[in-house]
């Protein structure tokens, strides 16, 4: 697999400067810490990061009513902790920080790591662990783990209004983990992604295989079964998060239909126009629906299917709201 | 390769209805001639489209502020000249309709026979061409074929500012000319793309080449060659551009960087960056940059570079000014 790329170790910085440069206008860059971020007067900074190849999560939220500031590690892998407290030290006027953490062990790691050294310096920091994924299969030994990834761009958007409404640091704890409590994501693979620097693929697919229940990083899932149909695909994941929900008619849920990276955008509302019709079999509603790239495995063809439970009925309107995020 | 779908012969009205309730509250569709649209008055209707398979175009740029309405047709097939007319009379407030259709044989001959259609029952029409591909090899038989390409989206764009401040008919058409003739795009693909109901590639690429001046349509290129770098490909771009352009330092560009459909965005910053250091030594200005997927030839693996000359003052201006068109 080919790939545009000079210099693989400088890739993440490349892709920062090019980014910064189309929105200069709104955003700052510290390119030494591979930080992209506004500043806040007067509200809670939102932090959110992690390894690259996600694109454009998490960089393309960064803005007003979004996220205050994101923070970039090299491919797949985290960010330093120092990078997070120099976000840290940008972004929080005073207010606090809440860092947004997709629940990857290595992750959270490295934001708590920060937590400790930003609470050291005087800062009022809180952390969030977003764990969407439902990638489980009863019988398996990885019943309980729970990945963060596309869902979690929702929680970003609903917290960043409420950030920017003035909620207190506290607020937006308790929000996040009521967001976490109503979020539900499945993906489903056709093919694996190739990423630089690695000669194989994480899995195997034949011609006639997808498989269910992939993670972000290229994590298996839980059954590879022969491909037949888009509405094969929303089948399987709409009645597995069926499953977990007991959703009643008339529940009411923001969906997001989210491509991970090879994913024609047509293949991708065709799959969504599936998942409507389930829903609509089982009289849900629908207040909120996105499609499109929003939180990539580099360049996997497939699909997630995130599902938020609205609970709350603010939520819908946050989604709605405005933001100058580039890619929300 | 695995396609997410069901009935192919029902994908491009899936698709949009799909897009249609995820903007429903903006934005009208006539599921039959497969039509989104907005209502607009006291402006010029602006309305594009074309064969599908180049998603977000053009439903993407349906909004106030860009296209008045977007006509699908089937997959890299044009719209029959009875669904533009119909657009066409769903748009047309008594300013007037433009027409912008992308230099392809099939669709200027659709579009044109509409164009007929539509005076014939009393509508104000002009059509305009986008011709920005200038993948020519100065020897080869091709050498006056302009294709209609991603230099497109920023042509709707100024059009769109302009028909929303009130411009005329006869005022566009002048634009659009204008825009047209200080346009230029050149693609390069590292992979084919791979669509629905087609067997084999319309050309191959072994893991080491790629292939500069393909077409959106899988058409072929001028030259293939071992991959090196993104440095590379940017060089041979802006090379061939600047034989055409005939720049002097100081002069401005818009620069569009366009993802063919599965080419990461990690990658298409990349090169973004490589476009911009290139530029840097030519003393050339970016006043406006976009990087993204939005003139797509399915799921190639490739970029395209779009160059337009801000022979006007306000065309920056228009290019930056709010749209709630979804894909912008």
């Amino acid at each position: 697999m080919k790939h545009i790329q000079n210099n693989p170790k400088k890739n993440v910085r490349a892709m920062l400067s090019a980014f910064h440069a189309e929105h200069s206008d709104r955003i700052q860059l510290d390119l030494t810490h591979k930080i992209i971020f506004q500043k806040v007067t007067n509200q809670v900074a939102l932090i959110s990061g992690g390894g690259s190849g996600h694109e454009p999560a998490d960089f393309g939220y960064v803005g007003a009513g979004m996220l205050t500031a994101s923070v970039s590690g090299d491919l797949f892998t985290p960010p330093y902790p120092e990078a997070i407290v120099e976000a840290i030290k940008q972004t929080d006027c005073g207010a606090g920080a809440l860092l947004i953490v997709k629940n990857f062990a290595s992750d959270v790691e490295m934001f708590t790591k920060a937590k400790e050294l930003a609470e050291a310096i005087g800062h009022n920091v809180e952390l969030v662990t977003i764990s969407d994924d439902h990638s489980i299969e009863d019988k398996l030994t990885y019943k309980k783990r729970k990945r963060g990834v596309a869902g979690t761009v929702l929680a970003q958007k609903i917290l960043g209004a409420a950030a920017k409404n003035g909620a207190s640091l506290a607020e937006l704890v308790l929000l996040a983990e009521t967001i976490n409590n109503n979020l539900y994501t499945l993906g489903v693979a056709l093919e694996s992604a190739y990423v630089p620097g690695s000669d194989e693929p994480s899995f195997t697919l034949t011609e006639s295989e997808v498989y269910f229940g992939v993670g972000i990083h290229g994590e298996k899932g839980y059954r590879k079964e022969a491909f037949k149909s888009s509405e094969q695909l929303a089948i399987e994941l709409v009645n597995k998060l069926k499953r977990m929900n007991h959703w009643q008619p008339n529940n009411s849920y923001a969906v997001l239909v989210n491509g991970l990276g090879s994913t024609p955008l047509m293949e991708q509302y065709i799959f969504t126009n599936d998942v409507r019709r389930l829903f609509q079999l089982e009289q849900l509603t629908i207040p909120f629906l996105k499609v499109g790239n929003h939180l990539t495995s580099y360049n996997m063809h497939g699909v997630s299917l995130t599902l938020l439970k609205l609970v709350d009925s603010n939520w819908a309107n946050a989604l709605k709201s405005t933001t100058d995020a580039s890619h929300w």
